[in-house]
């Protein structure tokens, strides 16, 4: 499927699925509502899949990898070879999303869409690179709007594929060394708020590295002016390889009705162009946690979304979406395995 | 053990164990400190039980159960007989507590200490009945000194039994129709605070119902009043049962080292008056959530503990603690799980 094909295949999310979910969950013996944000949860799980009486699905988090050119700047306190020697890392099981993942027991598939590095042939690593890292944004669009296009392509087929395996759950992750100066610079298009209010510290920079980066993506902006009512545009010019996966990650699995766990600031990101492509994208995400990297509040007020868990986190990889995940499947079970009042023969409320 | 020599027993807790936790939370690949909560809780564990290289600990939720003379006094949306048709429900599955238990991969034991019902003879029903519910605190003392003892060595009873099996995580549950009321009793007690500050909704009363529950709160404090230097005076006057038993289960807890995870409000009460019994205790707890019953952010204020998760919870029976019980687990791994710089040839930091 195509782009154009995904964006106009998302429908709506189902009210009537919801409704159907809340009567149960009224049912149920406890105090109505009392399950709070749990029970919110396994309604949005609902309105999405259209299911009200959800097995626990299989999930999935992919985890895209890439480079990006503008790490030659200093605006990351790793240098770039970090992002393949994590690649080999997520491989072996060793990464914190991998502990979490077990822990929460869904999959990590590991996607090369863009390592500055050659793998050669590795077990278990999708290959889908479409070039050596990015540009440096600050003195180059970071991708031509083809490139864009074909990374968005890698999200949205991985998506699709894993909709038709049977994956009914999808989380978010990725890593690449310097992602976060890219993630605020499209932040900063996507909400209008001022590039120093939605940068932060990323892997742990120091205050003139952070002074450096506020202003490298200054610059980036007023050479390239990306336009925000084109998406495509601010993704190319001062996007990444992973975030443009995971953008088409997102509308892939909307247009399949799965939903779509993100992890923290660079997910953020890529939501802002998949809503940015389709607004209906939107209603299926859900946000898994607050990271402590800055500019992911203004994200998640601009999308409207309200996340799951506040943990002071800000590893990325998917380690927050696991959590998330965890949550999600907390929710259907108890949407689907608590007794009703009937059932047990407890009085209702007076 | 008696309750004085569960207060002898506990020690301070470790603080050379969480260094070296934290020195290996250091070595692992991800940024410094990244997984914020998640390490902080690692050390927690490590500092508590002096373990740093922990197995994943067994969990076991012990889910007290009592009924509270005060509702009579029309305090709860819900009628007493409900406690014991609950209790009935913890034990074939069906309830919330089971369900999130089962999820977190933890096991349920529910505890008969006060209910007013005769429940003959009920396999893995724990019978520690003291009195077919408290006294209606309104018109006379919840409790005698002698009755609120009782009550509390059954929980450290069950504690000191469980520590012995090889139980390593405790979380706290509770089910008693009207047992906010008490809890907000000596919430305002032991915190200070004014009683309409600490006195919620509950299972769900209407406005002329909370007034009135302000009122009944203000009317026996101002007949017994209870005095916040004896904590056993306290949870004799104004406490209940399960809250007796729960303040029980977190000394047993901490005089064996084992860390105890917090549901919400009415464990919180009764930790007040754990802590009030011996001060180290409050090392021990781990507050899984922030409920939504207003009291529970001045007890949590009160003890310096910082919920792990805010999801608009308010079932109690366990329900939140399972969740936390579950961010432990995931804590553990990641202590234990993830691979080294070192040993994943990953390079350092510049």
């Amino acid at each position: 499927m195509t782009l154009d094909e995904v964006v106009g295949l998302i429908q709506p999310v189902n009210g009537k699925s919801a409704v159907k979910a809340q009567g149960r969950l009224d049912r149920l013996t406890k105090p109505l509502g009392s399950l709070g944000r749990l029970e919110e949860l396994a309604v949005h799980y609902a309105r999405i899949t259209g299911d009200v009486k959800p097995n626990i699905p299989r999930g999935v988090i992919f985890t895209f990898a890439a480079d990006h050119g503008v790490a030659n700047e200093g605006v990351s306190a790793y240098p770039s070879e970090v992002t393949a020697q994590m690649v080999l890392n997520f491989l072996r099981g060793g990464a914190g999303v991998n502990v979490l993942a077990r822990h929460t027991g869904v999959d990590v598939r590991v996607v090369d869409i863009g390592v500055a590095y050659d793998f050669g042939s590795v077990p278990r690593l999708i290959q889908k690179k479409i070039m050596q890292g990015t540009n440096n944004l600050l003195r180059e669009p970071a991708m031509t709007r083809a490139q864009a296009a074909q990374a968005l392509q890698v999200g949205i087929d991985l998506a699709t594929a894993a909709a038709r395996e049977g994956i009914g759950l999808i989380g978010t992750g990725e890593m690449g060394i310097g992602n976060t100066t890219p993630s605020a610079a499209m932040t900063a298009v996507m909400t209008g708020r001022p590039v120093a209010d939605v940068t932060g510290r990323g892997t742990g920079i120091d205050e003139a590295g952070h002074a450096r980066k506020v202003s490298i993506i200054e610059q980036a902006l007023d050479r390239h002016r990306p336009d925000k009512g084109d998406a495509l545009d601010v993704l190319a010019k001062v996007g990444g390889l992973e975030i443009a996966g995971l953008a088409g990650l997102m509308l892939g699995a909307a247009a399949a009705r799965v939903p779509v766990v993100l992890d923290g600031f660079i997910a953020g990101a890529a939501a802002l162009i998949a809503v940015g492509l389709q607004p209906l994208c939107r209603d299926y995400l859900i946000a898994s946690h607050r990271s402590v990297e800055q500019g992911h509040q203004a994200i998640l007020e601009c999308l409207a979304l309200k996340p799951l868990l506040d943990l002071d986190l800000r590893l990325g990889e998917g380690t927050g979406a696991c959590l998330g995940m965890g949550l999600v499947q907390a929710s259907i079970k108890i949407l689907t395995e608590m007794a009703t009042f009937d059932e047990a023969g407890v009085t209702e409320r007076d």
